[in-house]
Formats: C-alpha cells, sequence, structure tokens
C-alpha cells in the first residue's frame, strides 16, 4: 500500500500565546491514523500572512494532504481565507448557497447575524465547497494539479473552522468522506482493538512478543496506553481480510486473558455502563483523595444516569464518619488512608445509597500529606459488590492531577477484571 | 524594545498518532510569552532524522530561539541527540558530571539504571549542558555564531526532554533563566493581571473600549478568556514603571468592577481557598448534572482539605431525596431541573456537612434529555450562604464535557462575586 502522507496547520494567535491547547490537531490526527492516513507533522501559525503561506507552501511540498484548522472568522483577523485564494491564484465570489445556509443557521439569532459580515460567504471561485452544518465558516477544498509526472495524485488541502465542536463534525461528515473517495482509500480497512488493564505497556509487549512477530506483514499493530489502560490496535489496509485478522486475533488473546476488558474499541466506561445496563444493576461511589474525579469520570458517559445513583464525597473525616459509617475507632488506629477505612466508606455508600455495586478510595493525593509508610501516590481503593468487598492499595505516579485521575481510572479498570473473575 | 522570536519544535511520533496533546507547546508559549518572548511557531515532527533536521533548519532560519522537547530517552527511536550533533557538527563525548547525576538519580531503582545505557552521559561536544535536576536526559544548549552581520546576537537552540513535569522543571529553574541572561531580557518586565468573571469577552472589550485606546504605547494588553473567565494581562517589556503601570489600573478597575474576582494571577479557585482559609469557614457541594465535575475543580486546589468538606452527588431522584432531604412534591411538580430544588438541594447538603457555605447544580448536560422549556445546557445553580440562598438558571454551549466544566466554573466565579457584593 502506497502510505498517504498528511500535514495538519493550525491557525491561530491564540495557540501561539498558550491561551488554548491544540487539542484539535491529536484528534484530527487519531482520525487520520483511523483511515490510513500517516500525519507527519504538525505546523502552527500566528494569523500572519507570510507565516501562513509560508508554512502553507511547505506543507504542499511535504504531504498529499494539507488539513487546515483557524483563521476562518469574520473579524479582521482572520486571513486564513484570503491568503489560500493568493496562493492558489483564484478569487473570492459570493456563493449564495452558504449564504443562504448562515441566514438560516442565525436566523433566531439576529445579533449574531448581524455581526457576520458578508465575508462568511465569499468564497474562493476555484475551490469545493462543503457545507458547514454547524456554523458560518465553509469547508473548503482546493486541488492542485499535479506537478510532477511521477506524483501518483493531485495534492488537495482543505480549509475547516478551529472551533474543536464544527472541526470534528466537517471532519467526521465531511472532509473524511472527501478524502476517501478523492484518494481512494481503501474500502477495506478493518481495525480490531483489544482494551486491557494492569498491565504496563513494556510488560505487555514482553507477553506477546512471539506472537508480535508472527504477525503477516499486511497487519499492523499499534499500542495505544493512557492512564493505565492499554488499546492495542490490529489494523488492516486492505491487504487481511476480516477472517484473518479475527484469527490473529484469537491467538492473542488468550496470552493477555487475566487483563482484556473489551474486545473492541469501547472505553472503561463504556464497558461499565454496558454490563450495569444489560443487568439492571446500579453504582455509587464514595471518594476521599479523588474528591470527585471518579464520580466525574462515571458520568462522562452519557446516559450513566441508568445506573449511577450518587456519590458521597467524604473529604473531611466527619464526613466519612456521620454520613458513610466509618468507625471513630478505624479513624483514629488505621487512619483514613487504610484497607479499614475504603472498606467501610465502600460498603457504607453502598448501604446508604442503595446500590449494587459501590466503589470507595481514600489516598494521598499530594503534593503535601506523605509519609515515609504511606508516600504521595498511595491510594486505597475497595469494591463493594453482591458477593462481598474486596479492597487493595495502588499507586500513582506524577503531580496531583495524574494521581488523582489514575486512581479513578484504576478503580473502574479493576473492577472490571473483578467482574470478569467472578 | 527588540522583538524577540522564538520557535518550539515538539519532536515525538506520539504526537503525530494523536495518542499525546500537545499541552508542552502551551505551557511553553505561556511561559515565553510572560518573559516577553514572541512564538512564531510550534512545529511537531515524527522521531525521523530527515524530519527533525529539516523543522530544525527552518526554525534556526525563523526564529532567534529554538526550544525542542522530546526525542532524548534511552531508546533506539529517541534520535534528537544525535541530530543536533550532525545539524551543529559537533560530536558526542562522555559527559561525568551527568554521569554521576544519572547515577544518583536511580541509586535506589537500579532496574531503571539497567535500562539506560551510556547514551544518557554522551552529551555534544560543542554545548553547554544545563543539568536536568529530575530526569535523566540533560538539557542541552547549541549557539549558533552570527552568520550574518545585521543579526543582533548568535541565535540558540535549546533541548529538553519531552516528559511535561520534567520539561516544565527545566524551563523553570535552567531555561529562562539562561534565555534571560543570554538575551539580555528586560529585568523589568511587569505583568498585572485582573480577573474578571461573568462577562464576554466582548462585552468586556466594549466596555474598556475607550479605557483601552488611551493606554500608552509602553504597556499591552492581552485578553486570556477561559470557561467565562477573563484574565486581562497589563504588561510592559522595560517601558513603563509599576507606578505607571498601576496608575492605569485604577483606572480601569471602577470601569469593571461588578465583575472583577481578583486582581493579580490566580484562579477562582484560589481565590475561593484564600477567602474561606482566611475566615476559616467551609464549604460543601450537592451535584446532579455536574456529576463530581464542581468537587473534582475544587480539590484541584493543593489544601482544598482545609475548607472542604465533602459532596453528595445526588444524580437520582432518590437520593436528592433521601439523603439531601429534597422533597417529593418538589420533584413531583417542579422537576429536578428546578429552582427550588437546587435551593432544597444547597441547603440539605449545608445542612448535612455541617459547612458555612454549599453550593448545589441540576441541570442538563446533554445530549439527550432536553425539552423546548429546558434545553440541554440549561443548569440552575444555588448558593447556600449563612446569610440565606441565592438561585441561579444558567444556560451553558458545547457537548457535554464542556456543559459540565462551564457550570462547575459558573459555580465557583458567581460565588466569588456574591460573596463580593455581601
Amino acid at each position: 500500500m502506497k502510505t498517504i502522507l498528511a500535514e495538519i496547520l493550525s491557525i491561530g494567535d491564540e495557540l501561539l500565546i498558550g491561551q488554548v491547547v491544540n487539542t484539535n490537531a491529536a484528534w484530527m490526527a487519531q482520525a487520520l491514523n483511523h483511515v490510513g492516513i500517516t500525519v507527519v507533522q504538525v505546523t502552527t501559525v500566528q494569523d500572519d500572512k507570510k507565516a501562513i503561506r509560508d508554512a502553507v507552501a511547505a506543507a504542499m511540498s511535504r504531504a498529499d494532504v494539507v488539513l487546515t484548522t483557524g483563521g476562518l472568522g469574520p473579524t479582521k483577523d482572520d486571513i486564513t481565507k484570503t491568503v489560500l485564494c493568493e496562493y492558489f491564484r483564484t478569487r473570492l465570489v459570493e456563493d449564495l448557497r452558504v449564504r443562504a445556509h448562515v441566514h438560516a443557521l442565525y436566523k433566531d439569532r439576529p445579533q449574531i447575524l448581524n455581526t457576520l459580515t458578508a465575508t462568511q460567504w465569499m468564497v474562493p471561485e476555484h475551490a469545493t465547497i462543503l457545507p458547514n452544518r454547524v456554523g458560518s465558516a465553509p469547508i473548503m477544498v482546493f486541488v492542485r494539479p499535479k506537478a510532477k509526472s511521477q506524483e501518483p495524485r493531485a495534492k488537495v488541502l482543505i480549509s475547516m473552522p478551529g472551533v474543536p465542536h464544527e472541526m470534528q463534525i466537517a471532519m467526521n461528515e465531511q472532509v473524511l468522506p472527501y478524502l476517501r473517495e478523492h484518494l481512494q482509500l481503501s474500502a477495506d480497512i478493518i481495525h480490531r482493538t483489544v482494551v486491557v488493564y494492569g498491565i504496563p505497556e513494556s510488560t505487555l509487549a514482553l507477553r506477546i512478543e512471539k506472537w508480535e512477530k508472527n504477525l503477516p506483514k499486511s497487519m499492523h499493530l499499534a499500542y495505544l496506553p493512557k492512564q493505565g489502560v492499554v488499546r492495542l490496535r490490529l489494523s488492516s489496509y486492505g491487504e487481511a481480510t476480516e477472517q484473518q485478522i479475527d484469527a490473529q486475533l484469537r491467538e492473542l488473546l488468550p496470552l493477555i486473558d487475566d487483563h482484556v476488558i473489551a474486545t473492541e474499541d469501547v472505553t472503561p466506561n463504556e464497558v461499565l455502563g454496558c454490563y450495569l445496563t444489560e443487568h439492571k444493576q446500579t453504582i455509587a461511589t464514595a471518594e476521599s483523595c479523588t474528591g470527585g474525579r471518579l464520580a466525574a469520570l462515571l458520568n462522562e458517559q452519557s446516559g450513566s444516569s441508568a445506573y449511577y445513583m450518587g456519590s458521597v464525597i467524604a473529604y473531611d473525616n466527619s464526613v466519612k464518619q456521620q454520613v458513610l459509617g466509618v468507625q471513630v475507632e478505624t479513624l483514629a488506629t488505621d487512619g483514613a488512608v487504610s484497607e479499614a477505612c475504603v472498606r467501610q466508606m465502600a460498603e457504607g455508600v453502598r448501604r446508604l445509597l442503595h446500590t449494587d455495586y459501590a466503589i470507595a478510595t481514600s489516598g494521598i493525593a499530594g503534593p503535601t500529606g506523605g509519609t515515609p509508610d504511606k508516600p504521595v501516590g498511595t491510594v486505597w481503593i475497595a469494591w463493594a459488590t453482591p458477593k462481598g468487598t474486596k479492597a487493595e492499595c495502588c499507586h500513582f505516579g506524577g503531580d496531583r492531577a495524574q494521581i488523582t485521575a489514575g486512581a479513578a481510572m484504576a478503580a473502574i479498570g479493576k473492577l472490571l477484571l473483578l467482574l470478569k473473575s467472578e
């Protein structure tokens, strides 16, 4: 398969003063990677004519596909469209469809329509205009005819709005289907994902080393680790069949069975949500050190209200005692960061909120509060289930935010392994 | 003042498959901006020899200072150091100080030391080595003599590790002090920040338009908006005195007094934490739609255990009723997303956890559950204080994550305005 190379060009002053983190680039890179396109460079430049023009020229020389975001607003700062017109030697003309779309979009909000000048429906004469369903800036596709005979195809630049929500809809509904067609991407892209928890990437790699070495060349394996979760993705870009890939997976799964939490591309959250919904069961949480992170993580999942009852965040020991029923003696002898305490917290909240499952956390998120016995990063987690309560002492690295995020993910990941073993 | 231009070069395959979001670039851009250096471009490339060399050459032609992160690990993927040696025409030599540092760093963890080959203490002969206090990869400074007589100074490239924690310490302790010295940055950089809440950036700009127009040329104003909070930063890079800047601020503050929550560069969280600590008061939260986000936000603040007692996340109506004491009739007639319900939630958790303040949220985070009367993004927030309870109906845009994040920030931001008005 001929590799298709893409470059992402992010345009906007706000990215270069550090006010906004460039999450668009990572999202787009994932989406492109998923359809078999390799991102070779991400370039971020200011809303500056020369900077944009130079970056476009350099990107067009390196990549088959250039995707730009940003600089398409109606204010005078936003100059991407005029710079692209100059570069591709075309001019702006009025587009009545875009004009009608923008008027329809803001018909109930005339104050917004007033601030949008006619610039929003002026489009490059020699560009293909794809509709932006949720915003006023059109998506523009510029095709540069093959410069050299050895180039396999015409290069293409697509300009999208920089608002993450608009960009994502544009990518999913317009840009990716366009690229699939234009670049004749294989329609037979196959991905299979296995989600594992509780095994470090390096240990995992050692365990499946032999299997990985014997993989046929038509398949590509990627390790995608994040917060203790590793997604193993086996892909074929038109060269292997579903049967061949599934045969490989059947060999892989027994090697890592004790850590597999899903055999499709879902989050631990989704797995838990499906399990609880299917079994008509409910869950509650009692948090100390994670301070709401675990609840927030569970509730990221749309539809969580079907199984998630609530949480008691017992930051202060008085709340552990009075609301969750943790014994005074436990707090006095074992302390709040202890097996006895998290067990009582989990059982307490399960009782209080009448749920089938409950998770409790208590630990030291730092940066202060650590001791030689219980250094910063020590977190006790307990899982109360209809079959009894289990607890484990875990250790997480990083700063306060990383420790609480890691502990919240472990609370869910380890519950999934527990449910599986039961 | 001659503007100093910087370029950030982020190196690593993980950034180009979208596995990791490039938060380093935004952090570095903020830090550079703060000392008066303008970032003109951020470039992200793979761990590939040609890609790194080309990007270094292009960056050195554009900027006075090039800062690279990543590609310094001991594995064979990490090639930044050898590519830089080639580009700057120098060779690797052993550095005994770095060797001793790495051995000291991992003396208690020989298993890590074993995996670090001697590559970590081989350094470019003609580079200045700055110590990396927390990691094994040294910070390398390459200086390129002035190429043309019109160049005001030698250009410099500094290579740092890509681990965010290591990069931040390297920047703060080594790189920024080095740049201050090398570039003779003004020692008189003055920043004053005013934090406002509850006024859109565009409305704010209109309100202070006249004041902004009359600002002397020696001062620069920046708007830094994020989740409803706007930080207004007034800066001077060696051209104005503290007295002059403070005089301007004395004119600004009365214009926006009803929205100012701080007159220094702090988060709303920090302001609330200081207020409660100072007044020896406590706070609790009762959350429905924010589902833990508000608690998590409050607990991002180290030391929050001094004033934050806990939370009841009452996702299910039965929890609102049984734990928080919301009346059955309220839920039946007004519904969970109503003024009456959030008032009772706030008062209920304040009573239950014996705190001085309590905040409650109830709304529709979406994507489903909206009605014509209460569309997705509608959130009722109540604040119970020693002086009574206040409630407000707010509306937030975006997806589920953005709505809950916006509501959590509003719960804190509006409490600060309320405390101020009392």
